[in-house]
């Protein structure tokens, strides 16, 4: 079973990252889905004001951000480590895409850290540095432009941990008071005598319009106030055939 | 059914993006999953450099990307189109998360074009915009920081749809010739003979040892050239037992 709170027990590890706003952004990509470990192998400059100002306002993330020297340091303490590799390599082990391998990642956080290992912008994780890792991860992608930045495989990533972690829940709107079914019959009802009266419909010959009607009417699921809208319509329409 | 390539009837439409460098970033997202048909609604400053910088490489959706003056104009012919919110909204309709959103998408491509709906960088979709779609996604995220940016929404949802359509598909490492059951089984007579030699293993009484390596190199599902070298490791060890 995973830790109570297994997003807490992944790192992400940027491995000599060049480029301080790549650093920014992926420490707002982490936060946005609840990830807050960073390690930084390296980084060329850091600490520096793009990354400040691309993280824009996950800074809590780099103020608590490591920095290490080596991977190895990187890596301690960690039960399962998977190296992210956009392109092929010749000596990778076990390969799984980023959802597999989020999944195993968050399993993982039952016996210890897991961390998830992304190489320098140009050219990805060197293989001595993937070699270090259990799993090699990799994000499909389009095979003619397979270019995903620094910050967006990080996104994807840090998405599929969040699910796999449980945390897909989302906002719903709020529900209104759902008709009764006797609420809704009294509006067939008067619909029928309407539409009749409106010499739309012959009750005697009614066709598949009605059952055309209650098909829609059933799969939006009509609410209390919706019934009233809709007889308050045909109440109108009521008025002018009368006159 | 899908179309055969449901990612060609899907496009993206950004709604009054108002930072050229986030139209280039959606742009490279949406490359990289295969998505090439980019909508731009009155977009405050466009063409603009910073769109071709920040795309890197991914022009061609640039160029081929419409400008329309009004959201109805880019929802033309479109049989389905999500919204994307963050943020709740009280009278939106179905709100899906991103991996049902996309499933959808991808189910509706069977009838005609299917268009996924950003909103401003700031602000999102107006309500007005958003009762325009059918559909609304959202993309699960950190309730106390679920700001992601514009190109990481699109990121995100850009990866779900090449999931949903079938384009899962990852590189894998070069499969060298595995082992045969025979050639395994002489490994360990030849590590139980190497191992009773080194007084490493009583063969009357083996207890564990032998099990714990079988269920070793099991799992790591053995290689022809593996097995040659751990018996060359062994034949080296005999060599040195027998000295």
């Amino acid at each position: 079973m995973p830790s109570p709170d297994p997003l807490s027990a992944i790192r992400v590890v940027l491995a000599a990252p060049s480029h301080p706003g790549n650093i920014g952004g992926a420490a707002r990509a982490m936060l946005t889905m609840g990830l807050r470990r960073l390690v930084l192998v390296d980084p060329r400059r850091y600490p520096h004001p793009d990354a400040v100002a691309l993280a824009s306002g996950a800074t809590s993330v780099l103020d608590e951000a490591r920095v290490v020297a080596t991977l190895d340091e990187a890596l301690v303490g960690a039960v399962l480590a998977v190296g992210f590799s956009a392109r092929p390599r010749e000596f990778a082990g076990r390969v799984l895409g980023a959802r597999d391998a989020a999944a195993e990642a968050v399993a993982h956080t039952a016996y210890g850290d897991v961390a998830m290992v992304f190489g320098t912008e140009m050219s990805g994780l060197s293989n001595d540095e993937l070699v270090r890792c259990n799993v090699v991860g990799t994000i499909p992608s389009n095979p003619e432009y397979g270019s995903l930045k620094l910050a967006a495989a990080v996104q994807v990533v840090a998405y599929e941990l969040r699910l796999a972690a449980g945390g897909g829940g989302i906002w719903r709107a709020p529900r209104f008071e759902p008709a009764t079914a006797d609420e809704i019959e009294a509006l067939y009802a008067h619909a029928t005598g309407t539409l009749a009266a409106m010499r739309f419909l012959d009750p005697k010959m009614p066709k598949r319009l009605l059952p055309r009607l209650r098909r829609l009417f059933a799969r939006a699921a009509l609410e209390k106030e919706e019934v009233n809208i809709l007889r308050g319509i045909l109440a109108r329409i009521d008025h002018l055939v009368r006159r």
